[in-house]
């Protein structure tokens, strides 16, 4: 076993030396993070972690993630030793072009990375969704003697984690739900990128989880296998509290000369170093991506471990189906996607003599009438839920002791309600949306962007949507947000123009499947088109469409969004008094819309047509692309103010008269 | 004195009345917050905080920060009662166009609000900005005798304030530094917008403040004005810990049907609950913004007693000129904005033949250069110096015993170090950048807003500009952030093409103090343009210009930014050989550029030439307004991968033979 006394060293040292050389090879990476974390990981995924390596998409798995993403070689070199779908070559190839072991762990593409970890704190919040979803599954299927889902969630962070403010966000949610499916293993190596963590970080981490209602533990020498062992003992037993492990480690645990250095966070060690790091780990310095067969077979044996409980589990889902059909059945259809035949046709319509009615309450009524027709959407709101009209009602709130609940309580967290909806939606087949003040997806920029990079699709309420919400004022009303939520790739923006609208833009968020979806909503109230007189809202779903044309060829299109369709409307209107043929193009989603082929395209917006005016109470930037060089944009490209709705609508120019001068000065 | 039993409490019910007044007339706002609180203001405003109503710019005043800025009618009816140069009609246009009193106080419209608040946890963090200044302040000009600056900073926050992840990182930056000169007034009223705290917030936040190293002091009854005067006490007589004071209060207190409901938070009273309020406080139900003579002399008496303190202050800093002639000379110029001389022939000149350089690391050593001329300049990163080059060499760090140290170490912490450079930057004559990788902005939009909402001037360095960072990959590969940060009204966004543009850069943005600028920086190495062969990097200051022209009349226009001005100017070159006359616009600064008159625009970009090519390394939303309905953007608008930068460069078409074949597609 060559010079190592023990098999439990061997593997560790295995992990390290892997490491090592992967991101010498690269000559780019953080060598340190997992020379120090190998001890922890490897007692957890090989004594703890139930695992599948030929099945990673098993659903009773326990989930792993490294919040610590930097440490990518960590995890990489635990997928390829256990067996996942991963070679040699793969590390091989660390941090090249399309190689599946990019610089920091990527859901969509490596086997075995359960999220996409990198910037810091997200994966942390990213296990509470986790382990939210996993609570709710368990409290919706799990039947006595059918433990369907009894996974747990484990995670390695470190200070920089720690330090994110999104992690007290998620860490108060955690304890306050008492997510005790919760296991977070704390690499407190004291070392950042600028150098020891006394020179910013020297609060008491224990006294501050404590606050948090976790249970901490500490385990005082991080390569000591028996008394993390030990702890993640203490952890599992514990069901009420979250747990959170402080383990004492040292960055570059093995290199001589670095160990304990910021130098070896973000650097490669250096051939020299290497080559001291494998001697004094008694490796042969001359054997690059080494791996003692006797290290393999130990981690390939909890592989195959975790293979043999996901036979047992199987077997126990076929009885679970004979004994609850019913549950069976919908689970297992929403694992496929399918969604009861009666939900296209839930999707409710609005009709003018309703009334008016803001976008955010015809979004309140969709989620009222399709929640009970999909069991496994759960969503809640930053503290808004009365503003933001996303309160499933008949459904109880998730809380401790009530985990069958669907609405959810985030508190004023943006961030951490961006995140933990990362981690309910890469549970399958959860879905989920969160809702706050559009103004405030500044705070949850982050995990949106994440979202949108591994292609999961939670759906987003962004409410209040420009400065019609009125007197709360400049801090609070939306200029550039909309054309900053567009410049996320993959991300579909809806900006829906009234009610009918509204519900479509639903049905388009639940069909897409491989990003998220933003809807933007009025708190204004806006009259429902009459769907007789103008074009039907299923249109919604190519992102623009003539909504209403005049008798002749347009000598001037108007396209808008959300309630400045109104506007545009009106202008059509007038215009047409005036005996100027124009054209109403309602453009919910530019995304949508690039989605279409040309025809279409030249279709809504002819190239001929160039005389175009958009209106949209936002930024007018990125608009220039549909209303050509002859075009005006009407738009807002300034702070806005506080003052009732209509006189802030007045005051920057969102009026018909506005858009009708616009049109006359276009034709002159 | 009406019907009450001392001038504290008839005090105290007219913030109560003139608030829940003010929200009825306007018929939008929070009552509830300033009817709970005004017991903890009274105290605080007329018996502990300096201030002088008349000189609301006073240098040694206390700072007081409405963290919970939806209470605004608190500070507006404090600003009011105390003599600020505010009306009572101001408080009857609460919410109304144009008025002072916005629907959030906003620095930039209200004498005597010291930053613009209402995104909850950004005042809180804020503090930590002033409480830094404050430190930063007296370490350099204080002298024995000579307590030039004592101030504190004080702050009301909320249970949302609490529940944001900045508020915990901005505790944790605070604790660690030992400010002991900021006190924080908790109003604990268990109620949030969607109910009782119990259903999202149960954390201990006495233990978790406790563990961020600061002083907790409980305070039972918050209308008991002796509790909290002797909370206010032990906390200025601590003086190493920063201090919150947990004051246990009632949501609409005074009002008999709304108190400690949800229904107060948001939402005026209603006018029969105002009547039944006011008789319950001992007031005329028939009276409306009635403020009783007693309350007002005692309030302006708190505010005369702060003009006395001024007074003796002056007279302070007279003596301090005569014993301190040079350090009070330095503060003078710079309060007026006067630098030294030697500064603008501070900037660094850099010449082609010192070799390559990254733009980051001549934004290093221009940070170097001007270092020692700009006293009041301090800066730092979050945790990523060594990355971003913004140490300033020969000069300390910043911290707990060293307050004169001028390199800060936010930690892993981007969103506070965005507020907290709002707070430091508020306290004139303060200079302040903050520096981390431009995706990480991300992470502090909020205050990067609110900076330009209140236009202030921090300086930001991002740095890592676009997916040429290369190994880190998608996650930490900026794309669409440059547009996202040029949609932001009031920000400069300056990304330089070489290392003379970077030194130019920081000129023009210390000479900006109207705005936050962000300047985008490159990891990777450029070359550096030689300025007898193009045009002089002074330019940027004008956003874009002609860097290399053609010698006829250009047929192209190579618009770029940045590391992709590198591949314009080659590009021009390999047209040049195929007899196509080309030019090239370097363009730094969007916003920069349209600040230009109409003839200066013209000449860069003629009407007339319409093939024009834009190269820049992020989203291509928006470059179609400079390149018109003819040009291509050449650009990224889906995410990058993990790879070596060259090769990336390569795979997402950013190489001198695709801007040639663009170019000559554009020419067909």
């Amino acid at each position: 076993m060559d010079d190592h006394k023990t098999i439990d060293e061997l593997c560790i040292n295995t992990i390290r030396t892997l490491s090592v050389d992967a991101v010498q090879k690269a000559n780019s990476g953080h060598p340190g993070m997992p020379m120090g974390a190998a001890p922890m990981a490897y007692a957890l995924w090989t004594k703890f972690l139930k695992f599948n390596p030929e099945d990673p998409s098993w659903a009773n798995r326990d989930r792993f993630i490294l919040s610590a993403g930097h440490g990518s070689m960590l995890l990489y070199s635990l997928l390829y030793l256990t067996g996942y779908d991963l070679s040699i070559d793969d590390l091989k190839n660390f941090r090249q072009l399309d190689s599946k072991t990019a610089g920091h762990p990527e859901y969509h593409l490596c086997p075995g990375v359960e999220t996409t970890t990198g910037p810091l704190g997200q994966g942390f919040a990213n296990g509470v969704g986790f382990a939210v979803a996993q609570k709710y599954l368990s409290a919706r299927y799990n039947r006595p003697g059918f433990d369907i889902f009894d996974y747990n969630i484990y995670a390695i962070c470190s200070d920089g984690d720690l330090m994110e403010g999104i992690s007290s966000e998620a860490a108060s949610v955690a304890g306050h739900l008492k997510l005790g499916n919760l296991i977070y293993l704390y690499d407190d190596n004291h070392i950042s990128i600028e150098g020891n963590t006394e020179i910013a970080f020297t609060e008491d981490v224990k006294m501050r989880f404590e606050g948090f209602g976790w249970q901490v533990i500490e385990v005082k020498d991080g390569n000591d296998i028996e008394e993390i062992s030990g702890a993640l003992l203490s952890a599992l037993n514990e069901k009420e509290k979250p747990s959170i492990i402080k383990i004492r480690t040292y960055i570059a645990y093995g290199s001589p000369n670095k160990v304990n250095t910021a130098g070896a966070h973000g650097s490669p060690l250096g051939a020299e170093e290497v080559r001291l790091t494998k001697i004094n780990l008694g490796f042969d310095p001359e054997k690059f991506f080494y791996v003692p067969d006797e290290a393999k077979k130990h981690f390939e044996a909890a592989g195959k471990a975790g293979a043999k409980k996901e036979s047992v589990w199987k077997k126990l889902f076929e009885d679970y189906k004979t004994a609850h059909p019913e549950l069976a059945g919908e689970y297992e259809n929403l694992m496929k996607g399918i969604f009861p035949e009666s939900l296209n046709k839930a999707f409710p319509v609005f009709e003018p003599k309703d009334g008016q009615i803001a976008t955010r309450s015809a979004s309140g009524k969709t989620i009222n009438a399709i929640a009970p027709l999909l069991p496994v959407m759960i969503g809640g709101s930053a503290d808004l839920e009365p503003s933001t009209d996303t309160f499933m009602k008949g459904f109880e709130s998730f809380q401790a002791g009530n985990y069958s609940g669907r609405n959810l309580h985030f508190g004023v967290r943006e961030h951490s309600m961006g995140a933990i909806l990362n981690g309910i939606t890469l549970t399958f087949p959860m879905i989920a949306y969160g809702a706050t003040f559009l103004i405030f997806s500044e705070y949850m920029r982050a995990p949106i962007r994440l979202a949108a990079i591994m292609g999961i699709r939670p759906v987003y309420v962004f409410t209040h949507d420009s400065i019609a919400l009125g007197e709360d004022g400049t801090t609070h009303q939306p200029v550039e947000q909309l054309i900053s939520l567009r410049s996320i790739p993959n991300l579909t923006v809806i900006r829906p123009a009234d009610a009918n609208e509204t519900s479509q833009a639903w049905r388009v968020a639940l069909q897409i499947k491989s990003g998220p979806v933003a809807l933007i909503l009025t708190r204004q109230k806006l009259p429902v088109l009459d769907q007789s007189k103008y074009a039907s809202a299923v249109n919604l779903e190519k992102g623009a469409y003539i909504l209403k044309d005049c008798e002749k060829k347009p000598e001037i299109i108007l396209i808008a969004s959300g309630s400045e369709v109104h506007t545009a409307i009106s202008a059509q209107e007038e215009l047409k008094k005036r005996k100027i043929n124009s054209r109403v193009v309602s453009m919910p989603s530019w995304e949508l819309f690039e989605k279409q082929d040309k025809d279409y395209k030249e279709k809504v917006l002819p190239a001929k047509v160039r005389k175009r005016i958009s209106i949209e109470a936002g930024s007018t930037l990125g608009w220039h692309k549909y209303i050509s060089d002859e075009g005006i944009a009407i738009g807002i490209d300034e702070f806005g103010k506080s003052a009732p709705a209509e006189e802030l609508m007045k005051e920057y120019g969102f009026t018909v008269d506005n858009a009708v001068e616009a049109a006359l000065k276009l034709l002159k």
